[in-house]
């Protein structure tokens, strides 16, 4: 079971709110969950506990450790503190992405410390069955990406084609792993944009970026296409140059930052140095953005099992954006595409 | 400015992360950004500040506050220890909605407060252009709803019918404010039933509860029709009963509770008290869960301008569920729809 993996000393209590950590380690997905006070509480020598609202009783028929339920109108932290006084609790550990409401009640009793260094480790390094999982998710977005190519862009507003991307995700038994970006021309440098009316212009490249996600795990991927004609195609091959070098450098025991450093300096040679704004990647599994996170500082070593995306790009204000974007494992100790979209500038 | 209502004491520093009530104090929108470390910092005498990943540059370009941009790589906590030192900050107030992440670095340091009890009472209490816009979200739905009764139910998927009111509403300018459900028969009564594939049959009732957000202002109706024929009508007007009874109690200085007690004694009178399992409502607004909670146990006094759902329902297991919902504002001190689709039972 995934929550012995945790580790934990005597005294220590792990409080897990609703979301990705809680459906690593319990396989039940409450994500969303955050109004009424829904935790998991584990320790060391007790079988874990959920303390949730009533209204979810059905929900957790399965579970198979202690279940409180609460009614609206009782107040749940009184059984929360008395499960922590009842497993002599010393220390508890918080999710960093939990709600401060969480431990603010508990601030002058027990010492508090981060729960994500010790769950990091282990959610980062996925196992075979996780994998086949973001496979799936993965061969949803390739397969859509394939199906847009017969699409007529131009005269097309962003909003239509980013329709029939999440159309066809759903239909192929997937949903959205984060709002999908469909960005042409200039709107292709604004780190933010996700869509608009805008119409689709011929000479304009088309920044898609989009993920599924399949059994509670995510895909994640960018391709960037030319509207009618190949214009700076220059450009875009040093994208794919960055993007190709930096997946040649992904073996086991590499750095996170060395693979961003890979990439950079491509660009950087080629004189966009400055126009490559943001980091080169991040991990991915139960949650889009998760660790590792493939960027400047983080000396981390990569190990076998950790999937992440690989997605330079070039921004010019005013002007275009192009960025390409696979997801990757680190399989055999050897870097593997996840996504096999053509990397290739096509024309559509 | 908003901020300034915050009211805060010397000393005192408000930590806001993106959310609702960082768009209620600045007007800006940055919901969902909670990965890096993205803050307002309100105290009493100075600027408020902000300290955001640089990649949110362009986006900040009207804030006419204090501004601090950090680049990846960096530590963004530095640049808070900095400023909280500067501003004589003896006491953190933090939303407990934010993530724990936030105060982790800071428990040894200072004092924490949740931040919920002084903007609570700002936001609830709306403002006439708050309020117009919850009226506009208000009658996107109103406008849905009238145009469903056009459509054949009975052999449509319960998601064919949530994907037209999802494209209807994104057609009249708003988006879904919450995942809209669609649940008929016995998946009505499964209190978190969204949507699923399930053919709606004749003899159905079928819950539809859906919202739309427009100008960052969200709306929030139920309405349960009946498929082909009329039957337990007498359950549906005990719901509608409740619900109208729960109306005409609204006044300026009526607490939460009693509202809740007004629903639940007509339903309760009529032997079916068990089987209204939920709150009688919830406050709305920037969030389309906010305070007022109309709840068992809310002694809170109703006041000017606080705008919040009446929604009882009788949920019956493997049988049915039944909800009528709208959104009621308090003004000039009597409570007003605003919403005002059919109530009476519809036959589709």
């Amino acid at each position: 079971m995934r929550i012995e993996k945790l580790g934990l000393d005597e005294g220590e209590c792990a409080l897990v709110a609703p979301g990705s950590n809680f459906f690593y380690l319990t396989g039940m997905d409450f994500v969303g969950v955050h109004e009424r006070l829904f935790l998991l509480l584990v320790t060391k020598n007790d079988k874990p506990a959920i303390v949730a609202p009533e209204l979810y009783e059905n929900e957790l028929d399965k579970w198979k450790g202690e279940l409180y339920l609460w009614q609206d109108g009782e107040d749940p932290f009184d059984v929360v503190k008395d499960l922590l006084k009842e497993r002599r609790t010393k220390k508890l550990l918080v999710e960093e992405s939990a709600p401060a409401g969480i431990i603010l009640p508990f601030m002058d009793v027990y010492d508090i410390e981060p729960l994500s260094r010790r769950i990091k480790d282990i959610r980062e390094r996925k196992d075979a069955e996780e994998i086949e999982k973001i496979k799936k998710a993965c061969s949803i977005v390739d397969m859509v990406f394939e199906e847009l190519l017969d699409t007529e862009f131009e005269g097309k507003k962003e909003s239509d084609i980013a329709k029939r991307i999440d159309e066809r995700i759903f239909e192929l038994g997937g949903k959205p792993s984060f709002e999908t970006i469909v960005a042409s021309g200039a709107n292709g440098a604004e780190p933010h944009h996700t869509i608009s009316g805008k119409i689709i212009e011929r000479g304009n490249f088309v920044v898609m970026d989009y993920g599924a996600k399949v059994d509670g795990y995510c895909s994640d991927i960018t391709r960037t296409v030319a509207v009618g004609e190949k214009k700076d195609k220059e450009i875009y091959d040093t994208v794919q140059e960055a993007q190709q070098k930096a997946f040649e450098s992904v073996r086991k025991g590499i750095t996170a930052e060395s693979i961003d450093r890979t990439a950079r300096e491509v660009i950087a040679k080629k004189g966009y140095g400055e126009n490559f704004t943001h980091r080169t990647g991040h991990g991915l599994g139960i949650d889009v953005h998760e660790d590792p996170y493939i960027t400047a500082g983080n000396k981390e070593a990569l190990d076998e099992g950790m999937v992440f995306t690989i997605e330079p790009g070039i921004y010019i204000k005013g002007s275009l954006g192009i960025r390409i974007e696979d997801d990757v494992a680190i399989i055999d100790g050897k870097g593997k595409r996840l996504t096999g979209a053509e990397r290739n500038l096509l024309v559509v």
